[in-house]
């Protein structure tokens, strides 16, 4: 194995167990609020999740049983790939030795199936009929139309409408597998339509999808809401991801010195560098960098605050970095790590000093991307791209210092649907824009009336 | 592993020999003629393929050895897992046991690159600096560019224009692997001038491409032609699938009772079942099954003949079953088997009662891929669905006859890059259409003052 290219397992060892990092946090996550500014009961969400997922989003266990049926599910593509970028490193001519999980191997081609499958599951027992939920470009909502169809249940999906009109093979994607996408703002919720009222034409965002995603859900006792990443219990099914890199590295002898992931709501980030972090936390000595675009600075530019996940103001408040959930990214940047907050446990991670934070413009990030295709062959993501770009500079910087510094990243999935941002990028059409201060200030001015969370 | 999904195998498991089925053949292949009917001799290749791989293509040793540098760039993806379809299965209530390689794992998402990387390496190896090639909808045009540009070769593609027009991603693809892809017919080539000088407007053909790239190719002393599918060489290269598919189902202690490919040009097919055609030929009882379309139905309704690979008639002559090199298929049709020949070894394996062909309807095979998407979770290629239909098929059989059938097929590849296909299906646009005889005689008829292959 002295010159292998990737470490495979075997179906038996998916790992058995989720990683839950709420149990090793030395200072405990600001409760999620309610309208009243109280901490929310588990009941309070009734309406909106099945209760067995309740508990998972409030659970401080450890470790948590993963049920045999989900397992199953996993395994049409678990374990995923260990990659050693071997042609990369050529080409960087680092010390650096890179590897990645490949999570580009499920079937729609990214790291959202771990928790899509999950969830469907928790539903499926619970008795829920429909899942309801929302996708900007469609990552997420083809992840659940691909988990519903495993599970028999109805998957309904409201798609931020520039994306369903301009970028429709998600959409039929999400048809192959027998789901329903709506165009959102659609005229099927108050919040759509309220919407629509105001203008007509608006492209929608991912904000409003969530209104209306969560407004259906609570509208139908047979129905549930589904959310792709931000919740606690959404990152802890990404946990498979870190605890199957951590059997492979340990098949090669290998430790890694740094852990990076992009981040957007952030759980592909969560699930490869949590069960890390659970070694960190327990006096191991590593990095952990998450990767945010420049264009949606959530951690490097917005402060730690209580908002809201939705336009609307339907969900509960939650203590994350935010730009308010108001924020709309500008429309020249390509990727889909648009959403305004990043998830309550990333943000707190932050805070606690276990991991960094970096921002990069996304001509660096497509530039690594390109490089990347042309070395190790697959073609990422926009959103892995910026992964990549920090994996790209961390081996460089390890050829300046001459070190042989061991990098692991989460290739958190293919850019075969991705390919017009590639086009717009080779025809020059992206550019660095960065939000002027005062622009970005007005967006985070929406949270000053809501609640604070404890200042540590 | 009783219950296992997939047999997976490690970077060093891999074959590191292709099966050369020529060594085992009873009655020898008719050889390719040249322009003045008498056979050709290697020499007579030398302009379009380098001499290392028109020495493949003559050869007829059994085991040919991998080259290092082949097997180091195949392991990005391969081995490629052999999974057990036990959803499908179950959603089918069959007692037949169906297996299947998935190839959709490589970068482009097809077989396809198995041999791109062969062929780009012995390029390389023999000093060419730049390869041409034609592409329909682009699955091979963008794995030749992603193998070359592991081998740092230049690459021109020239693509189908309807194709180039209307589905611009696999174009967006090669772009990201660095190659060039032109609209065919183009003004670059004689033989395109000619056909735009008649036709400004024509979109094109498989056969028209083909002419442009070889033509390309044998006007620079730098450039070689390469062809993703019906010679014997690049057959050859794709039998890494069967030979992995043997490993793999002999550690489940399996054996198939009947192996399946679909077949455009041959080489999935090929690939996967002539090393089971080696047991076959040495007394194995066993089927193997060639799936084809019935609105291209070269070897159910077509002669076996001496027939050009293109339309300009550049190509030697090949005793293959063919539609007439001029064929054109009706457009209602949307997969990708649309070439007008057959692989030469694979049409004499049908002469030879080796093997069997079956011609299948396109709106059979789209429910085929739904119902496998909706229970596997892969959405496959228009032209896997071909295989899977006549899965479906044999497993029902089973079904009725209460047999535990071994079924084996290949996954060729995902269809994620071929969504317009399956929106077309459910809108109620596709037909299954099948040509007139008369007008399909008319095709066929191009060929009645060509050479007649030896009738054994």
């Amino acid at each position: 194995m002295s010159d292998f290219t990737k470490v495979v397992l075997n179906d038996d060892e998916i790992p058995r167990q989720w990683y839950n990092i709420v149990a090793d946090l030395k200072n405990p996550l600001p409760p999620p609020l309610g309208p009243n500014g109280k901490p929310i009961n588990p009941d309070d969400l009734a309406p909106v999740f099945p209760m067995n997922l309740v508990e998972q989003e409030v659970s401080t266990e450890r470790w948590i049983d993963i049920p045999e049926p989900i397992l199953e599910k996993l395994s049409l593509w678990r374990p995923s790939p260990l990659y050693r970028a071997r042609n990369l490193e050529r080409a960087l001519g680092t010390p650096a030795r890179i590897y990645y999980k490949n999570e580009g191997v499920s079937p729609p081609g990214s790291h959202k199936p771990n928790t899509a499958i999950a969830q469907a599951y928790y539903n499926k027992e619970f008795g829920v009929k429909r899942i309801t939920t929302e996708t900007g470009a469609g990552q997420w909502g083809s992840a659940l139309a691909m988990a519903c169809c495993q599970f028999g249940l109805e998957c309904r999906v409201y798609m931020v409408r520039i994306s369903f009109d301009q970028k429709p093979f998600r959409k039929y994607m999400m048809q192959v597998w027998g789901a329903e996408c709506i165009a959102s703002p659609s005229d099927r919720t108050r919040s759509g339509r309220a919407i629509l009222e105001k203008d007509p034409d608006t492209p929608g965002s991912l904000g409003i999808a969530i209104s209306e995603a969560v407004e259906d859900a609570v509208s139908d006792e047979n129905a549930r809401y589904s959310l792709g990443s931000v919740l606690n219990h959404v990152l802890m099914h990404q946990t498979v991801i870190g605890l199957e890199a951590k059997t492979q590295l340990r098949k090669v002898g290998e430790y890694p010195d740094v852990v990076i992931g992009c981040a957007g709501g952030g759980s592909n980030f969560a699930g490869l560098s949590f069960p890390f972090l659970y070694d960190k936390i327990n006096g191991r000595d590593m990095r952990v960098v998450a990767v945010e675009p420049a264009a949606c600075p959530t951690m490097t530019r917005a402060p730690y605050a209580y908002d809201h996940g939705d336009v609307a103001g339907l969900t509960p408040l939650l203590a994350m970095h935010s730009l308010g959930h108001t924020f709309v990214p500008p429309p020249i940047h390509a990727g889909g790590l648009r959403y305004h907050g990043m998830a309550p446990l990333v943000s707190h991670c932050l805070r606690e000093n276990l991991i960094e934070a970096v921002a990069l413009h996304q001509l660096e990030c497509y530039a690594a991307a390109v490089q990347w295709a042309r070395t190790e062959g697959f073609i990422p993501a926009p959103e892995t791209s910026h992964a990549i770009a920090q994996v790209i500079r961390e081996a460089r910087q390890a050829k300046e210092e001459g070190k042989e510094k061991v990098i692991l990243f989460n290739w958190s999935g293919h850019g075969l649907m991705d390919l017009t941002g590639y086009a717009a990028y080779f025809d020059g059409k992206l550019s660095d824009y960065e939000m002027p201060e005062d622009e970005l200030q007005k967006y985070i001015g929406v949270m000053k009336d809501l609640p604070k969370p404890p200042t540590g």
